[in-house]
């Protein structure tokens, strides 16, 4: 069977189910915007496959094509067809367009039961060179042969990424020939954890850290029901590979709690609409449901009736959703319930899930984020960068297979310089989620511009062992042990909210575009990624000056994140924020507070000693030959020195300068950055969007304030501890 | 015409009408219990005068002999009196009591057109030694000859003082003979201000620095309906002689603007319930009404149709509650609108308003806090301290008479230690109020035990021009000029709530008590307030050891401001708390912010130099000797050293210490006091009400936890900045 549908037919009143035809504000085009399919749309393309995600992307070429003058033509719809009634093909014989049986230009295809479309050229189902391993669920064969390009999947999300993948491509996919090369993620799971509360909290409002706006899930205790916006969104998170979100809260309040049970549907519903993009659906529970819900005297996880009620539940969300992710869990951590109440430990907590999902498929994500949030300043012994490893370490080997123990990057909190968490080299035998915070919460809240992907570069990159063994992202992909397997997975807070530009500032799109694009793969370029998310962002014919566009872009954002950690917290130290809010300084705000982030500035240094001599022994947390490196104040990397050391103010960094000079330095350079980007970011007028361009800049304007603050706090804050005056005699208040 | 109720009678089925009959919880007696009215409830009483403020004193009289033995009886009603149909006595013939007839004990009467009653001696119509002046509405004469106590007053009012005249002092009242004596008021006007919100509010929820939980006025955007409560409000207030209150907070939302259109009725139901009291209502207004609610374009004090407005909406207020008070206004302060906004100055927006109050004999109550909220803390030239002098010094003699300028005690906001503000002596041609905070927002939030009349007694004492001169309480009392006038008043922002102990701390009740008082006479010793305030609260019949109740109640409190400034900031630098909620130490919690409040510590050293020589000029707002005093880091108190000057941490006291081991001695030193205060506390347990000694022991747990807390931040603080160890050796973290 065959069909097609014409450009002038879709256009005429084809499919409009991702358009924005609501009655919501349409929201910013961000990386997909029509212009971003020019190249695919001009072709003549034929989509060979069956199903929901098959149909997504039938749509997306037909959308393409109506836009830009190709054709689309689908073959392979099966008669048990999932696809949507009103898709344009349906099965169907030829709608009669006029290009039907000319040559193809790109066939996107499935390999199933039913034979190739004849288009596909032979040499398009060789073997690529050097990899003979399944493609799996979501991995694509691409290539370009005799003048036809050719996608090839061996299931239906695969085809959906390939087709993104030509998208990103642009012309180039349709130049030349290319020989076949396999494309897979390197992350089975590319998650967002949506900390978006159903009811208004009175402390943390609609979005928990969220910093663009209301959810675009919830709204004063319910549904939004914006059903335009949520597809809106799957279809930009498909595009950079993320393949789950959890849809509320990790903190769960009592209507969040319900989502589980009697408002089970409105999970359904997200469900429903993002599932066309391969995107499945998680939630965040509480440990205590079997009572807030359930009505049980205990959760102990031990206990039967507590078992009961979870694999019941369970059974119930799974009848609903088949396709149901799993649980997101905050356990014994600020102030949430979790078995340490019962006197259980982690790995008991963490199974008593896992046992009631595993038969549905889904998964547990378990949150190593449990540490002592009622700390004494006084007392220097505990330390909370110790708290992850120490609790969950001796839990290696304990967990249930379908357990992703979910483990903050670093050791503390989201800052914009930690180490890497040592929790990831410690649980050979545990498979581990490393999670991100794509929401700025440290890093300026979407009014600072700062590109995070090279910052998540680094960690992923890390080795934990040292030069030359594994990465963190090799650890993420493969679990060793009896059974090795492909394995965990990269999670992220997410930062979209019902924002226009979805991320409050505009250019903090390009850091949800960059997760994904890691999280497919962790061995990008970040400067790479940021030149894709131009050219679909910024399509040359779009703009006034492409080039100008893009080196401006490039030059306010490449090295953003290393200006942000310039003008706030010197040297890795940390937490020097407002405690309300966690935006702009206050050198002291943490300092004498319970949450166990300080910095023990006195007159004479500055920094934390973790070092085993003298201090905490987090240190001794790391294998070599990190525990010997971080242990050495002269061996530490200097923007580190402060997290694991106390030193002088006198003391001498690799780079020459001491520790107070250098805190000098790197904030006058900061602010000095920030007014440059300003600068640059000006000369764009005109040449891009006003809107976008308005945005920008009213974001510049405030973070310029915000540096300069940053800068006069933390330099007056020294100079009137140290003493020493700046080398350079410039203004320290 | 005569009547008398007995005791029996009344407690029969005699008046509840201040009972706790309502269906709210029954709040705590304070310091009018039963058992205070013992002396007076014994005792054969003839009540002469008529009114509804001679009705609530008959009540009480009644009242007090049905629990204590003692009759009452009425005389002098009139046909058209304004007293309740449900008096007892309502001028009807005797009830025939047993004990009519017989010769009476104490006698208060109104003097007025009729004749006194026989009882009343010969000798106590005297006129008293020394006193030939006019009682005036709230005067009274008392004294005792012939064995008959003799209470005599001009006007109803005057009568009900006299009334609690007599409970304070007990069986003293009735022993002995004493020449005769006149009392009467120094400020005419003691009021509380209630900053209560009508609409709870995001910030500053439903009482802005309330601590003694909801408003008794309002809840969740209503009236609360909480008539007893009102009424038992009502009348401590008129025991200790607060005769004026405003029912709203001074920064007006949108809710509470509206009290003064089509929320009036709401205002008169509270007026209606603190008229047998003798306390007027006066409202908080925002400047922008006539924009907010009467729809002008303008609030232009000068404009037409906003005298007009103004004019016609106060006339309306009169209309409906006859005796209401007046106007409390804050403007061009903290973000509320005000006349700078028209260019206009401040004694134009104040005389707007007086026009339109003074036909009905309304006052206006204009704020003098206005100062610079966005302040950049680089700048060291303004200095807030000098806002309120440098705004209304210049506008001296230009302010209609029925203006009350309100300034707080000190130039900079409520702190346990400032100079007294320089305002106070530079504006002779205008009726002033001064501030003080009941409730307790800078000290201890009734979390803490704080007795602060020795703190207002020096504020009331201070020598503006030095000794001999006039005090503070004498400039209040007096405004000079070409027709001189009885005049100032004394205001404080309220500290009850809707708490069952009013005050959330059962001994801030203290506060709230030795207000009135020194608000009716400023020469009165704290100690001996306590000792009225101990008499009346912990009648010695209902204890049980009462020597040592009252040892310990003065051992807690006498002392108690001066333990809390010694644990606090030190020497009058001020301001060292958490800016969320101004609870608990902060030491650079406000020195980076805009609020103008700073202690420029580094280093080398601590203080604001707010000399003329080198600083911000401040003390030149002072007359001689202070001008010269404060200028001097010499000659400047010890206490407020810190406020004028920036001194090295070696500068030496005059108290012998250097600045640095004072700071450490003092924070040591009031952390123990705080020990011995729990101590002695804990050893009163079973000798008073026992809910009353919890509430205070719990109370005094947290007191001791955050004493400790400030004691180890500021100690810890400077420590670290200056690098000097503890002469004595003691632990500092």
């Amino acid at each position: 069977m065959s069909g097609s549908v014409t450009a002038r037919d879709a256009a005429a009143g084809g499919p409009t189910r991702d358009g924005a035809a609501g009655t919501a504000p349409v929201p910013h085009a961000a990386w997909l915007p029509p212009e971003a399919f020019r190249a695919l749309g001009a072709r003549r393309v034929l989509v060979h496959g069956d199903g929901p995600l098959v149909d997504t992307v039938f749509d997306e070429v037909v959308r393409a094509c109506a836009g830009h003058g190709g054709w689309a033509g689908r073959t392979g719809v099966g008669a048990g067809s999932g696809s949507s009634a009103d898709g344009p093909s349906a099965g169907g014989p030829s709608a009669g367009g006029s290009s039907a049986g000319c040559p193809v230009d790109l066939v996107l295809a499935v390999r199933g039961a039913d034979p190739l479309p004849s288009a596909v050229p032979a040499g398009a189902t060789a073997t690529p060179v050097g990899d003979a391993g399944p493609l799996g669920d979501e991995g694509f064969l691409c290539s370009r042969v005799d003048g036809v390009t050719v996608v090839l999947a061996d299931a239906p999300a695969g085809l959906l990424y390939g087709l993104f993948h030509l998208v990103r491509a642009g012309e180039a996919a349709f130049t030349g020939d290319r020989p076949t090369r396999a494309h897979r993620p390197t992350l089975r799971r590319r998650m967002l954890d949506h900390w978006d509360n159903v009811a208004v909290h009175p402390g943390s409002g609609q979005v928990e850290r969220g910093y663009a706006g209301g959810s675009i899930f919830w709204r004063d205790g319910g549904p939004r029901g914006d059903r335009d916006r949520l597809r809106a969104y799957g279809r930009l998170l498909a595009s950079t590979g993320v393949n789950a979100i959890s849809v509320n809260n990790v903190n769960v309040g009592v209507t969040e709690a319900r989502l589980l049970t009697d408002r089970l549907d409105d999970v359904a519903e997200i469900a429903d609409l993002l599932r066309p993009y391969g995107v499945r659906v998680h939630l965040s529970v509480t440990f205590a449901a079997p009572v807030v819900l359930g009505g049980l005297p205990t959760a102990d996880p031990l206990d039967d009736e507590v078992r009961q009620w979870w694999h019941d539940t369970t059974r119930r969300v799974f009848a609903r959703i088949p396709d149901f992710g799993g649980y997101v869990v905050k356990a014994d951590s600020e102030g949430q319930p979790g078995p340490f109440t019962y006197g259980r430990d982690h790995a008991d907590g963490a199974n008593l899930l896992a046992a009631a999902l595993a038969p549905h498929g889904g998964v547990v994500h378990w949150r190593a984020f449990v540490y002592d949030h009622r700390q004494d300043w006084r007392d220097r012994r505990t330390d909370r960068a110790r708290a992850a490893y120490d609790h969950f370490a001796p839990l290696d080997g304990r967990f249930a297979d379908n357990v992703v123990l979910q483990v903050k990057f670093g050791p503390v909190d989201f800052q914009p310089r930690e180490p890497v968490s040592p929790v990831i080299a410690a649980m050979p035998a545990t498979r581990l989620a490393v999670e991100l915070q794509v929401t700025q919460e440290y890093t300026g809240q979407q009014w600072h511009a700062c590109y995070l992907a090279p910052w998540w570069r680094e960690v992923l990159g890390f080795r934990p062992w040292g030069p030359p063994e594994r990465t963190v992202a090799d650890v993420l992909a493969d679990v060793p042990g009896p059974q090795p397997r492909r394995g965990g997975d990269l999670v992220a807070v997410a930062n979209v909210g019902d924002d226009p530009f979805w991320c409050g500032h505009p250019l903090a799109q390009a850091n949800l575009y960059a997760f994904g694009r890691l999280a497919w793969d962790p061995c990008l370029d970040p400067v790479a990624i940021l030149d894709e998310w131009i050219d679909l962002t910024f399509p040359a014919s779009t703009v006034g000056d492409p080039d100008l566009v893009r080196a401006t872009l490039h030059a306010v954002l490449d090295d953003s994140w290393r200006t942000y950690e310039r003008y706030t917290a010197p040297l890795g130290v940390g937490f020097m924020v407002n405690p309300a809010g966690h935006y702009g300084p206050s050198v002291d705000g943490y300092e004498y507070s319970r949450w166990g982030t300080y910095h023990f500035a006195d007159r004479d240094g500055v920094g934390v000693d973790r070092t085993r001599a003298t201090g905490t022994g987090f240190t001794g947390q790391y294998p070599p030959p990190w525990s010997q490196v971080y242990e050495s104040p002269e061996r530490c990397p200097d923007e580190l020195l402060l997290f694991f050391h106390h030193v002088p103010y006198s003391h001498v960094l690799h780079n020459g300068s001491t520790v107070i000079q250098h805190i000098y330095d790197t904030h006058f350079a900061g602010v000095e950055e920030v007014v440059a980007m300003r600068e640059r970011w000006a000369r764009l007028a005109g040449m891009i969007d006003r809107a976008v361009h308005d945005r920008v800049a009213e974001r510049l304007d405030e973070q310029l304030r915000c540096a300069t603050e940053w800068r006069d706090q933390v330099n007056t804050y020294f100079f009137r501890k140290s003493g020493v005056p700046d080398a350079r005699g410039r203004r320290i208040h």
